[in-house]
């Protein structure tokens, strides 16, 4: 059976483009190498028709697939299972821009298109395109659309299902739905789009999408401000919003210990302020210019010193100074990983419940793990914390992660239940969640999840075992 | 077997709120009175739990549903069918806003609020609920979400689905989804809250959601300006995104006969500017003040000035004067009806593509019926018109719409098709463009909305024969 599959692969896509032999690690495993799989065969497509041929083949023959973008998932939702029984579909073949239309601030993105050429070819055009995340040289749109991306500028621009304005899908019966639509309104039935976007590749095969385009700001600025407390933090946001409006395109936050362990490890990045208990890290874009920017970024940090909020601020006087900034933000992962393994959570919460929730749920992992170190940090702007649980100074962080993963998960995610919380919010579930999901979700709605699998998938092929 | 329908109503909600007998017409005929239909009962249900039992003694009965909120849709979609065996749901005893989140800027409303009580309440919490539209005295949350209303702040804020964040819905099996998340990250599983939002009662009972909020912005300023062409407008609005980013937050169109009509028949309305082709009605809102909300138009208008794409400009000096802008663009429906019967359109394109549409459909319409005046306005910022067309001069109106609308819907859409548009932007299909979808709907995005109704609804008792 397989032989003959492989052969109607072959002549879908070239026996080029069908590998089974060498050295398929890049496909089969996962860039943390968190997961090992085994493909059938690794499939390369060329084209959108490719896709709904080698869907048709594999449901002939009964044989599920795993589509693949840029493989930079964190949930092992884009690898193949270890049975060697499972097809991985790459997308990356399929990487043309089709179209940029200015008028309509719109693009034509093949799924296998890394994040960043999308980003270039806005910003050739003199726009934006806003999603952006540090797996984005890598990423590909199709990826960051099935697992619904979110990254730094949620807190203005949304997710990535808020840039997409339209869908072409393979469906599970390998039939292509033409939903490529420039429209900003259109209600003409159900909302497929946003049905595939973000269902991690298990009710269809996104093989291109229509981006939504922004006005590229004038200038962007970027501002470091410390804070004693997670609260003043959280009312540093409502002021930001209140002064800066749709100014405010990113709020992050990183507790002292995130930003000890960047010193402790990166002793080369120059930390603009001293520590603190609380870093923000503020980013406003102005349509007028830099001038502008910084008068009302003065205007804020002026008023946030009256009342007390923040100790401290700087604002980035170059470019450099911000991607510096930035850079301080973005290295607390790697820094966490030179300090040894941890247990991650992506976690959102309503922002106004974030500084209670921290306040209780250290506590209880104090409690569970005497010497817990939090590597606290996050989109505070839309609620996303990395919830990071390191083990106890001089620790042994491989044991840590190996004994202590169940019981810190469950106090971690069963508060986030209770405080009205999601245990993955921006990450997916994957395979790494989907065994929590039953228990956090609530079940109405997972029947229903489940009755939507069955209806568009009903054999059961694209992607199976991952979310549901 | 209705009567023992009857009865279990009765003992849900109180014999009070089961209604049979008496003048029904204001739930039973759609309020432009296009459709009369009969119901079983017009049930006024007073909790969602009250919601999910009214629906279970209907599954248990075979008897269909018709959800309705304020009675404002405008395609037939809230109101019963004349068979007199379908039970008319109303919401509008759920109509407590639950809870107002300031720092997560969020606000749970029941569906049975009225729009304006909810923008009421947000303004009153120094905040913004952005959704607006004519009916907003009198239409419902929970219709603006079934139906995906958009309005006049698209082109900032986005449809109604954009402004929703999580819902409390009944299935049709008449469990309750608890779903009324104040999450702005949340990817745990496939995305039912869009699914929900836009399906017009089909899929699910919406009875309460929480809505996003946003900052207030300091100052809003309307300004008209005059220009020759649609090309022109369109260039336009490229500027205004350009120079002013998120802060234009109106883009509205009317053609010449547009504000023809409105001078004819509301002779007191006064007219800032001499007539053009096209005038331009923009709106901008800022975050730091009216003054400077005004230099930012001044520049927007000098600079359009200067390229040659506005004639004349007018910015309001006041809020009335701002008042008196917005009136003049919201009373060509009415000044519409003035003149007599015509045949509606709300479609959307492409904005690039509007300029070329409108002049080869206008000529087609033309040759179709030499005379034909078109009323042409709408939301050009998010691509939106409503492309209505009127008899020509002295022509018999209702004859014109008897006669020949089929005619002129088949030109008009079959052009919006040819032009990568919808039939339907922000009115939603309902009964009354349910037989047109087949002809310009992708046949696998139609297949996929069945399975999906099949899925949800299998036994057919939400709101059929309504979109699909």
């Amino acid at each position: 059976m397989s032989t003959s599959l492989l052969d109607a692969l072959r002549s879908v896509v070239g026996a080029a483009h069908v590998l089974t032999e060498g050295d398929l690690s890049a496909w089969q495993n996962d860039w943390r190498k968190r997961w090992h799989g085994k493909a059938l065969a690794v499939v390369r497509p060329g084209s959108t028709d490719e896709v709904a041929a080698i869907v048709r083949a594999c449901a002939r023959h009964g044989v599920s697939i795993v589509p693949q973008g840029g493989n930079t998932g964190l949930v092992g939702g884009g690898v193949p299972d270890a049975s060697g029984t499972q097809v991985l579909l790459s997308l990356g073949r399929l990487n043309r821009i089709r179209e940029l239309d200015r008028a309509n601030l719109t693009l034509v993105a093949e799924a296998g298109c890394v994040l960043q050429s999308v980003q270039e070819a806005a910003d050739a055009a003199g726009l934006l395109f806003p999603l952006s995340l540090a797996a984005e040289g890598s990423c590909t749109i199709g990826g960051n659309l099935a697992t619904n991306a979110g990254g730094t500028q949620v807190v203005r621009y949304g997710n990535a299902r808020a840039l997409c304005l339209g869908l072409e899908l393979v469906t599970a019966t390998g039939e292509v739905w033409h939903g490529l639509s420039g429209l900003r309104k259109d209600n003409t039935g159900y909302d497929l789009r946003d049905l595939f976007v973000g269902s991690e590749g298990t009710l269809g095969i996104i093989t291109a999408a229509t981006l939504a385009l922004h006005p590229r700001p004038a200038a962007a600025m970027t501002a470091l401000a410390s804070a004693g407390s997670l609260e003043a933090c959280v009312a540093l946001l409502g002021l930001a919003h209140e002064r800066l409006g749709p100014g405010l395109t990113g709020f992050e936050v990183m507790n002292g210990f995130s930003l000890a362990l960047v010193a402790r490890h990166m002793p080369q990045l120059r930390q603009p302020l001293a520590a603190a208990s609380w870093t923000v890290l503020v980013e406003l874009s102005d349509s007028e210019g830099e001038a502008h920017a910084r008068e009302r970024f003065e205007g804020l940090f002026g008023d946030a010193l009256e009342r007390g909020l923040i100790a401290d601020a700087a604002v980035a006087e170059t470019l450099a100074q911000s991607h510096t900034m930035w850079h301080l933000r973005e290295s607390i992962p790697l820094a966490q990983a030179e300090e040894g393994l941890n247990i991650k959570h992506d976690i959102a919460l309503p922002v106004s419940r974030i500084a209670a929730f921290c306040a209780s749920t250290g506590a209880a992992l104090e409690r569970a793990v005497p010497g817990v170190r939090m590597v606290n940090f996050g989109h505070l702007g839309d609620g996303n914390l990395h919830y990071n649980a390191q083990a106890p100074e001089g620790g042994d962080a491989a044991a840590f992660l190996r004994e202590r993963e169940p019981e810190i998960n469950r106090i971690v995610y069963d508060a986030v239940l209770a405080h009205a919380g999601s245990i993955s919010a921006e990450h997916g579930i994957g395979v790494l969640k989907r065994d929590e999901l039953p228990h956090y979700k609530d079940p109405t709605a997972l029947a229903l999840m489940r009755a939507v699998k069955r209806a568009l998938d009903p054999q059961g092929l694209l992607n199976p075992g991952r979310v549901l």
